[in-house]
């Protein structure tokens, strides 16, 4: 059985470390504090002077003076009091020496603005003050935030306070993000610029904000992962809702984030299947991250998709209907005995099979609304309810009384209700505390992100290590076979006198494969169904000299070619890969990942969620297929891939699932040097 | 050749109709004008009354007696001045009367917002009008509104002044549209409530509102578009931007429109195949309509799809990307000549190649943005751009300077620029008229709003009309035949020596089809590949009593299996299908749809639109395949689809695509009964 981390994790073998000497330190400086508001250094004084009354705050400035009314002076040194956390706002080229100054007084964390130091010279210094155990954030960051320790030393943002904790890699971003959350009422917690991640990385930063009471909802702007993997554990053991806001959907995008804070990318899809397994909402605009931030903190949850769309007028139930398809929720219809329920108290003309619209009943009396809310709450036909068009426009205190009403029943039904009206700012909205929206598609994009997600499980590395073996054809068909994947029969033979002793062993037909020009690619030429050694000896000859292997002839018939496979993410770690194999495979990409290991069970969800799954059970005539065969044959490799960390890829292509079992037809094996992610 | 209807369409086979008398009357009546202001008769009296400076206003109150200081009258007839234009609001029970009365008076137009007369007296009525020579909007309809001749008719939408002509089924989305408009900045010119169309229809509105100077742009949302392919042709032909806010898009969708408006849904992929004909845009929801109409009416166009991101800050160029990326927008790597002259205007650490992210430079010198944008202006590299992040929010004068240059260098060159900025309200950008947005989304939606719609043309319909044929297998394969696409060589037989006999002259191997359980449905049995006349008997005692068809076999090799078809929509006429064949078809639903007829150059771009269309040019080691066989056989269905109303359905399936020719394995015909669309 493999082992789901749900228990805290521990971050780069070492027991994760407190960093209250980072947020909520006793005493503060700032090397590089200058007297000019509109520098930096400036800045940084004043926001780290904002928490005089909370802590002891130091300033150090080459010239010393006094700045912003208090002494500066020449060097850590020199400070009256050491202090716990230092922030060095110096030129790139003092960076290293401050560091060292700040270890030399004690410093338990430093903030390092600084930027333009080396890549090389930045790990050196971040293993340098892990070793001092000390804890290191940046360098090239923009500093930190905690609203409980009053600790503001990222004043150029200004943070409305609240309960969101954000970890970013992007300034401007963290600005957009602050002023789009003021507009909604949100508010940060907590604050970390992760900049160049020396020392600290998101992970351990997550783990931390998911200790911190304060902080209701975790949320990041992440470009370069590191260990992607400690991240999605920390992620799945927040225990609070995670959102990230991540990039690489294309290749500009790519592209640009290499350029940006030289992130070694991982495939959307990778990052994705990370988030899935960590229970974590990805997104992939500021705008988009506030929006299922704001839903997500109101603690409600969707217990499945079934939503319920009422309004007076049909034209928004219309549009709705589709919106909330588009988000891959349900409108089911609604049975007869509750349809004729609704019925006896609308209008004649009123639909009641969802959407319900209330043709007029609800401009000739607004308790309308009130009826049938409860008996849709009463009926546990409904996951969540969404309110469409006029409502909030009627202006009387009927209304008020009504959306207080709705609101409140909701809430003791435990079933989600958000209102979309063309006055979400009408006094009896915004009195019943409601989730009103402007926009259909906002209401209902906050519906969705409230469905609930998967249990979540990010599965462990094993911590033995199967030995490598040579890249080579036979060597991965013996590898995967040993994992236990079944291969179709071969051997190899070196003459065309071998070759037709093979072919007579395993029986016409047979195919034959060219293995010289193997070399971390596919094999060199096949030709199939060779009927005789008189054919076999033709298609030796006409392949370079060289080692081949004999093949017997799978029957494809009524089978379906899949691809199973397992690659390496320099930041996540070993992925599985099921997908569609065959002449399709590429242009329809039907493919779905997951992080390895995974057991047979998962690999068989994760095979049923492809789109030519329909074609396992039997469709349109075909007999229904092995898909247990094929999810043992992924289980297999992701669980080699999780205990062999020199795989770099490994694939089964195509592995031929029929009524009867699966078996690979072909394997490769690409072997990486470099044998752990950086 | 096809006719490519560019020129001025007329509707229903009679020249387009003038709708003065129903936007701007000399006089008006408005029949069920009420005292009571809660009622619409009250509402509709006041908004007529607001025209009194324009034209004579009557008001028709059963009790007569002063209204809001007018005297009413108790009938139409009893009017002083006979009305051009009347608004029926009464009981439906009056409805009928209502009419008479107004078509004796004279009257040139009526409203008729009366709700609940039935579906047939409706469109007794609705000939009737036409008959008279009159024109009728509804009935339950919301009315209308003209901006130019101060008529208002639907008072219970403020609708700001502006460009945007509305066509709406639905009275609080027009409410709705009102709302976002004006929060936008936007107006509209003219409004016109469609209800139950039982003479004016959709299309007919479009072409009043093509020649209506003021309007800039068309809106509608439109849940039944009736002549559908007359709508199509009114929009190809309005000379200005048409948005269409339309539904269909879930199941649940199509059950409320059919609810709400009796509306006969047409698929939405035929609504889409419409709207690429006439170059419409498609819209699903009302901030969608709002936030597409500002960017069109601004005049701008792309004239293709490369966008260069620039701005101060490498987070927000990043998801820049991600977002164009996903609105079909490129971001493409610029030319090292174009990089090196922004490098020299960049600081060191820029990134020059798409996004460009000028770290820091803006900061230094706002007018690195003045300086960027003009090299890139210069370079031709650029279709438009987006300026991204932090720019607005400097707050210099110089930033202000800088702003109006950015926009007056754009306008010169005519490639749109627009802006994305945490600051979208400052007086920089306010006062440079750019088009700013908030969020980052919003920016690229706009941008991609912009891309130039294909060349518009919808294509008519032959008026010489091809015989009915019976249904039958055999029938259907001549009618395919006939109309130029090759079949596989297939004989009918009744009996298992005339079966022998078939396979003698069509040669070994055969296939046998049973034809006894077709009807409008797939042939029955089927067995391929019969070697001997012993299996061939085999095959045949197997099959139920009755007619069979003996078939050559087709050699399927490398070759790939198509869908070609047309198909009767009831509301856009017959529209031709396209798509992968085989196994994977419905799993994939891998298709593209065209309004028929379409000439095989056309027939050949919607082939390579399909997805699987990289195996047509030889993917994968595959030969390269004839597509222009199968672009002839797909536009031959099309125009015999278009001189064929009875055809229902019509369907090759599978039409074999191999490198030499394409060649149909199957045909399928179904019938209409109904030939014309209603």
């Amino acid at each position: 059985m493999l082992v789901c981390m749900l228990q805290r994790p521990s971050v780069g073998g070492t027991v994760s470390r407190s960093l209250d000497s980072l947020f909520s330190p006793r005493s503060v400086a700032v090397v590089g504090a200058s007297r000019d508001p509109a520098k930096w250094g400036g800045q940084l004084a004043r926001g780290a002077l904002k928490g005089r009354h909370r802590r002891i705050v130091g300033l150090v400035n080459r010239s010393g003076g006094e700045i912003l009314g208090s002494a500066s002076h020449r060097t850590l040194a020199e400070l009256p009091d050491a202090p716990e956390l230092v922030v060095a706002c110096v030129p790139a080229a003092a960076f290293e020496q401050t560091v060292d100054e700040a270890l030399d007084v004690g410093a338990r964390a430093i903030v390092g603005i600084s930027a333009g130091v080396g890549e090389a010279e930045e790990r050196a210094l971040g293993r340098r003050v892990r070793d001092a155990d000390a804890i290191l954030l940046g360098p090239n960051c923009l500093g930190v935030f905690d609203r409980d320790a009053e600790l503001d030393l990222a004043p150029w943002v200004d943070f409305p306070p609240g309960e969101i904790g954000l970890i970013a890699q992007s300034g401007n971003l963290s600005f957009e993000l602050g002023l789009l959350a003021a507009r909604e009422g949100l508010g940060f917690s907590r604050f970390a610029s992760l900049g160049n991640q020396a020392d600290l990385e998101a992970a351990e930063l997550v783990e931390s904000f998911a200790r911190h009471a304060t902080t209701k909802l975790i949320a990041l702007y992440v470009e370069d992962f590191r260990d992607g993997r400690a991240f999605a554990r920390a992620a799945a053991s927040a225990g609070k809702p995670v959102v990230l806001l991540t990039v690489g959907g294309s290749e500009a995008g790519v592209r640009a984030a290499r350029s940006h804070t030289r992130a070694l990318a991982s495939d959307l899809a990778v990052v994705d299947a990370a988030c899935r397994a960590a229970g974590i909402v990805r997104v992939s605009t500021p705008r988009e991250l506030i929006e299922v931030a704001k839903p997500l903190l109101s603690g409600k949850r969707l217990r499945g998709r079934r939503l319920v769309v009422l309004g007076d007028g049909g034209g928004h139930g219309v549009v709705a209907a589709d919106v909330a398809a588009r988000h891959g929720l349900e409108v089911p219809l609604l049975t007869p005995s509750l349809a004729a329920e609704l019925a006896a108290v609308l209008p004649g003309t009123a639909t009641t099979d969802n959407p319900v619209d209330f043709a007029g009943g609800g401009e000739q009396d607004v308790r309308t609304f009130e009826r049938v809310v409860q008996l849709l709450l009463d009926s546990g036909e409904a996951d969540a309810l969404l309110v469409t068009g006029y409502f909030g426009g009627y202006g009387t205190a009927a209304e008020r009384e009504v959306a207080v009403a709705l609101v409140g029943a909701a809430e003791r039904s435990g079933v989600p209700l958000v209102v979309h009206s063309l006055f979400p700012d009408s006094k009896a909205l915004v009195d019943s505390g409601a989730l009103a929206y402007r926009e259909i598609e906002r209401a209902v994009s906050a519906l969705a992100a409230l469905v609930d997600r998967e249990p979540r499980c990010v599965p462990a590395l094993a911590s033995e290590v199967v030995p490598p073996v040579e890249e080579g054809y036979f060597a991965a068909r013996t590898l995967v076979e040993d994992a236990g994947v079944p291969m179709i029969a071969a051997r190899p033979v070196a003459t065309a006198a071998e070759a037709r002793a093979a072919a007579a062993e395993l029986g016409y037909p047979v195919g034959l494969k060219s293995l010289v020009s193997e070399h971390k690619s596919d094999a060199g030429g096949v030709v199939l169904d060779l009927a005789d050694p008189d054919e076999l000896d033709a298609a030796y000859r006409g392949f370079p000299a060289g080692p081949c292997s004999v093949e017997r002839m799978a029957v494809v018939g009524d089978g379906l070619e899949l691809i199973v496979g397992v690659r390496r993410d320099p930041r996540f770690g070993p992925v599985l890969l099921v997908g569609l194999g065959g002449v399709f495979a590429e242009v329809f990409g039907d493919v779905a990942l997951a992080l390895a290991p995974v057991e047979p069970a998962e690999a068989e969800r994760l095979l049923r969620s492809l789109r030519c799954a329909p074609l396992f059970d039997g469709a349109r005539g075909r007999p229904r297929l092995d898909v247990a065969a094929a999810a043992n044959a992924a289980s297999a490799l992701s669980q080699l891939a999780a205990r062999a960390p020199w795989i770099a890829e490994l694939e089964v292509n195509p592995l031929l699932v029929t009524a009867d079992g699966a078996l690979g037809l072909d394997a490769r094996l690409v072997r990486d040097t470099m044998e752990e992610p950086s």
